[in-house]
């Protein structure tokens, strides 16, 4: 398998473990997210494995095919991939343990966390393949936001994206140029991956929270 | 046009010819499918063209999108883009010489014909490519799976996948695993993707010979 | 980057310079079609911006993925990217400045103007990557169509394309062929350009003026 040079800015060590940490729970977040929507359309095991995969790996995929990164991130973490797999076989015990909270509060904090996380590893990531910053940016966005949206086009239910009023992309995108101001700043790579991480889950939630809806 | 060096298993000749009758039994079928569909939906000729197109070739490009291989099926296989567009423009009769059985019924039964070849034919190209055994399987089913939810979002109709509570991810899944089974035991080639192939058929016909339901 | 040798037909300079202009038009029109669409949704600003962004670039991003074709026309142009941006988060501005026309009408005349570039640009394109003659007319359909859809599916509505009785993907289609006519007498490749993509827009906005509809 082909491997890009890197670019410019030399990933640290530290940043890709950083990094690799939080796309772990980052997948498992949106795999649970996955199986809260087949839960509600009755899907078999196999049919929420899918849709659970489809959501957690969606996302990077396509910023893998558009930034031409091979292998995929669940080619070599084939793990994570049976993980699921034995996941969605238990998924109606999981979501019992889980489902202190309702479904539906789950599915946000569940998909907050996944948009979150893959929005910043997303920059970072095409930061390292030398884009332009605003296209960093929306690949970034694009990353975040690309696995909620299959999951839901599957499950044939209206967007997430778009069934909520209140702001989704536009957190991710303010928290991706919240990031690029870190890195401007230097400020030390992996506090800025965690920081910026934390301030799109920290506004996302707090739309929940205070209600907040953006003017139309 | 770049080509892919063959990975550790080395293809055989007579398996790759196989494989390229199956494809092109199955591409048939995923084509009249598509026709089903677009009828449905009242679609015009190229309209009719261009679902039968991507429920053809659909899983397949995904496929070959995500292993790095190139040129594209339908590149090489132009003729059959060309015969498909013929057969689109005489749709209607098509289908009238088809439709002893109700459409419906034949829908399901082209459809169990490209999902059984394609999951196949895609596990067995994965593994050529030295993919990990259980992303092989995965590459099976998404190829199998995923021309039949294009054509199904296309027609804005709920996929196929999910409406149709008998097993059908499933039926492939199984059936990848029955052909790393076979390739593990040194079986012949040939035959291996022949009796798996046959093994998705039967399975998913079985379903809706005893109306098989998997519990939720 | 890498970029393909180009193939046997070498693009002339003024063809190259002439097609920027037309895809820059097409990306401007196919950004206002997705204002809309996002509008009639009550989208807020960076969902706005997202739906515009992916009919405008979903096309050729699409196109370029097949042809292996990198960078990506947004990724060179990332001042496009940062243009509609701006003019999403003036939208409703943009949108009533525009508004002589009803919506449903600029709508459709955006779409056509998008749908007639971007199909010759397609066609013309995979030409230089010395696709077979059928497969690059098919490329051109392709691209000049998948922006809208993925703009309509984004968006929750049914694809322009099944929506409308009115001959659609067959303006494109025969456009495209229209256009490899015109290549084929060696007519002067600016004029093929402009030629084929006015037939198409002509063509589809006939459709509307005769209120033509397609046999089923």
């Amino acid at each position: 398998m082909r491997r890009r040079p890197t670019g410019g800015r030399v990933p640290h060590p530290r940043l890709t473990l950083a990094i690799a940490v939080l796309e772990a729970i980052a997948t498992l977040a949106f795999a649970i997210s996955g199986f809260i929507e087949a839960r509600k359309n009755r899907l078999d095991s196999v049919g929420t494995f899918v849709v659970a995969l489809a959501t957690a790996f969606g996302g990077g995929t396509l910023r893998d095919i558009l930034l031409e990164r091979r292998p995929f991130y669940w080619v070599v973490h084939d793990d994570y991939v049976i993980a699921i797999f034995v996941l969605a076989l238990f998924a109606p015990f999981v979501l019992r343990m889980l489902s202190r909270l309702s479904a539906e509060r789950l599915l946000l904090i569940a998909d907050a966390i996944g948009l979150g996380i893959f929005s910043i590893s997303g920059t970072s990531i095409a930061l390292d393949a030398e884009m332009p910053r605003f296209i960093a940016v929306m690949m970034g966005v694009i990353t975040g936001v690309v696995g909620g949206i299959i999951r839901d086009v599957l499950c044939n239910d209206i967007p997430l994206i778009l069934r909520d009023s209140r702001p989704y992309a536009t957190c991710a995108f303010v928290g991706c140029w919240f990031y690029l101001l870190l890195v401007w700043l230097q400020f030390d790579s992996v506090y800025s991956v965690l920081l910026a991480t934390g301030f799109i889950l920290a506004a996302r939630l707090a739309t929940f929270k205070f209600d907040v809806r953006l003017p139309h």
